[in-house]
């Protein structure tokens, strides 16, 4: 059939054409359904969307997406056919039936989900049977594989490519931005791609590009990682696994992350990594909330990593309250900056990226790998990394903690009572530095004055709220009288329940196969 | 946040409003989240989609639907607030989970669902979980009650409502057009809503609009019903169980079909039926492969039944070849009409109908329901009422079979062989009936000369099809040679494999509890 476009102008994020009812009617396809589209130049697949009034009969309105693809201009001929539904259907069926999928059926799936053939109903659909009937190891791997490689990849021409992955969960974590200088400071390839936050006050890619920028291309990122062997990154601007983000748009909404073990090994096999730490906050108030949790899921990490040819080991680390003092994009690149600056910083912070880099360099070292990294840290070798590493990303290397702008809205909270903090709430606390502003607001967020153990007199400071706006200020300052976000105890009280917490430090394991 | 309106007069079928990333951002809303908005005069919720270009910052596209509803012009400005996620998110999830839900939690998905609150992932969600969990009986209950109660209700004020349901999935079936009448004309009150064809050549409805409207509304079915107590009427034009549909759109890209039960009772429930019988085609080329399969899934509707109210009976009857000669809306309408005006017809269509029919009318006579409504046709009492539902509808009650016109493309399909018909595969007749333009080209679809036990000469027509577009008559004679329609087999193998399916009439039996 053919049939007159008309440029829309809006955008779809994938591939639709509205038609009038009666088109629909005429060549027998229905919303959703898909057609074959051709022009003299250009052949192109779209979803359909019915509509009565406003496309008329004998016109198709084309989203940007498709029209761009197409290089369609108002008005031109365009013919439009019924089209096969995509192959990968079957597979998506089959799985939503409980059979396991081989690797072809698994990259045929992802192949389409990338070219934007599959509708909503059909991804959800898929993403839901994943959650619903899980996957085999084979299934995972073929999975991680096929997200690897429908994108593009970051050949180094090195062998040896260390990465790191945090699966998140607690507030303040700052140490991907310390870890990769002090990597790279040990003559170390590391190029870390990350990721902005999506729920979190601050990923690694918003706190990073308040020193740099961080939206490199490939081709630019390879030039800073052969000049100066790491890098920290935003993984969006780059097409690596694009697949993840189309599977995170179905999961974000359900609450549900079955593609868990693949979104990440995908993107640590796109960018060639061999060897691999992945940090798993461990505690209430995070993702994870034993050790025993921790292990079964590192173990599936180390067994996919195994299948994908990548020296995996991971690190159960304390995340029952923020790490450090810092929550916010630029609070926590200060943070950050001073503690690499100095040397020295914030008794978790430092423990914490000394052990995680430690375990990386032990795959060189066999053992000492944290205090190498210690070492590294206090004699000013990572800083002097890190200076590379914002030169070579275009930032100005002699950037100083007090550089970074604050929100010029600020109000502290004391303390109504005396004795010792015995809790902070991770969750109250992203509520709460969300609602002033973060991660969008660059300089809003929290600093906190006292963390879990430290003794509180009445009128202390216990914490500070940073917001760039009025209104986020005070909207933040309403949700701390709604959610209580840290506990004050007696210190007899302390003592005798919450003291093994509060002595203890971050624990590590390391499981190896 | 305040955002001037642009209409954009597109049609999503829910609530969609598109505002600009940056703005996005700033009230901390994601693609798919949805938002509140107040105007002076009203309030609505949407879902949001993200434009960078096509709405600038301090913009809002409204699509059709929520600008109607929010009564909004272009340029006003609109208040617009993050909402919290509907709450009948938390009862998906826990059904995604595998948690039976209870009445309260079904409601409330289907009352959001009919609300249009929830996205195509969230709904896509709710009905894998269905399919992937199954139902408890509480539960199937609660769906039924929950989308008949979340649409209008027919209310005929008499406490005798009889109904009838087929399942499908053999072509040419026109037994309700035809059951309708012997009901009625038997002084029961039956108020039949049926559906447009979806996937197959024709739906009652579109059969019976070739004789008068179907598409009343729900005061004028009251009042046909109450002149002339039987009616046949498209059941997509009143609002009755309208979350059916929802669901439908969802289950008909994924061929799953976890609604059946709880589709078919919610509407019969919301006409107020009290006695129902549901037709279930059997055999190979149908849904339901074996009288077994039959058995238990007429089982499942008599148990949903009794917990609505509804005493229902099931026909599991012959379905491996289509029902009569004639597939397509108007050669169907013509075959039943003639059928009612002799009083005889094809035998497969008399015997299926009569005995329908037959297990509907012993819920008032215990039995010899059968024979009555055979003498009911045979005595033209039948046709008598069928011309008063005509009437009634609008319709003109002298209507002959001649009248129906026919496609004026045609072409016979003759056998080149000579022996007996051994299998008619439907599948392939409803592929081919609707490349003939089947259901919109009313005149359009098969006319079958043999049907299985029937003999054959080579040079015989064994079928007819019609068209009513050049192209359309081409597709279908393609197909007929890319798939086969029917098997002609030398009487020998006949007599040793098939008799027993060709001498074996409709198979009836009756589940009662």
């Amino acid at each position: 059939m053919k049939l007159k476009v008309k440029i829309l102008g809006l955008e779809a994020e994938k591939p639709v054409v509205v038609i009038n009812k009666s088109d629909a009617e005429e060549i027998d396809v229905r919303p959703l359904d898909r057609v074959d589209m051709t022009t003299g130049r250009r052949k192109g697949t779209a979803i359909v969307n019915v509509a009565t009034h406003f496309i008329r009969p004998g016109e198709i309105g084309l989203y940007s997406e498709i029209a761009d693809h197409m290089k369609a201009a108002n008005n031109e001929t365009i013919d439009v056919l019924p089209s096969n539904p995509p192959s990968s259907l079957i597979h998506i069926r089959e799985k939503l039936a409980g059979k396991p999928l081989d690797e072809k059926g698994m990259r045929k799936i992802v192949e389409d989900a990338v070219a934007r053939k599959l509708s909503d109903i059909e991804m959800t659909a898929f993403v839901t049977a994943l959650y619903n009937h899980g996957m085999t190891t084979t299934e995972v791997a073929a999975l991680s594989k096929s997200m690897a490689f429908t994108g593009k990849t970051l050949d180094l021409g090195k062998k040896e490519i260390f990465d790191k992955h945090s699966i998140g969960g607690v507030p303040g974590d700052k140490t991907s931005m310390m870890l990769v200088p002090i990597i790279g400071a040990a003559g170390l390839t590391i190029p870390k791609t990350s990721s902005r936050a999506i729920t979190s006050p601050a990923g690694t890619a918003d706190r990073f590009e308040c020193l740099a920028p961080v939206d490199l291309k490939l081709e630019e990122i390879k030039a800073v990682v052969k000049k100066v062997n790491a890098c920290l990154v935003w993984g969006g601007a780059v097409d690596l696994a694009p697949a993840d983000d189309l599977f995170i748009k179905i999961e974000y909404p359900l609450s549900i992350d079955p593609l868990l073990l693949p979104s990440v090994m995908s993107k640590k096999k796109a960018v060639g990594a061999k060897y691999l730490v992945i940090d798993i906050p461990t505690g209430e108030g995070t993702k994870i909330k034993s050790t025993k949790e921790a292990e079964v899921l590192a173990e599936k990490f180390i067994a996919l990593g195994k299948s994908l040819g990548i020296k995996t080991v991971g690190a159960s680390t304390f995340g029952e309250q923020p790490i450090g003092h810092a929550i916010g994009p630029a609070l926590e690149a200060r943070e950050a900056l001073s503690t690499l600056m100095d040397g020295k910083g914030p008794a978790d912070v430092v423990d914490k990226v000394t052990n995680v880099a430690g375990m990386l360099l032990d795959f060189k070292l066999r053992k000492g790998g944290k205090q190498e990294a210690l070492r590294i840290l206090k004699t000013g070798k990572a800083y002097k990394k890190l200076r590379e590493i914002i030169e070579a990303q275009g930032g100005n290397p002699d950037i100083k903690p007090d550089d970074l702008a604050l929100g010029a809205k600020r109000i502290e909270l004391k303390s109504s009572v005396s004795g010792v903090v015995s809790w902070i709430d991770n969750r109250a606390i992203v509520e709460v530095a969300r609602a002033a502003g973060t991660p969008k607001d660059r300089g809003s967020g929290i600093y906190i004055h006292k963390k879990m153990g430290d003794s509180v007199k009445k009128g202390d400071t216990l914490l500070e709220i940073y917001a760039e706006k009025e209104y986020k200020l005070e909207r933040a300052l309403k949700i701390t009288k709604e959610v209580r976000v840290m506990g004050i105890g007696k210190k007899v009280d302390m003592l005798l329940e919450k003291i093994p917490r509060m002595v203890e430090h971050p624990k590590y394991f390391i499981l190896e196969r």
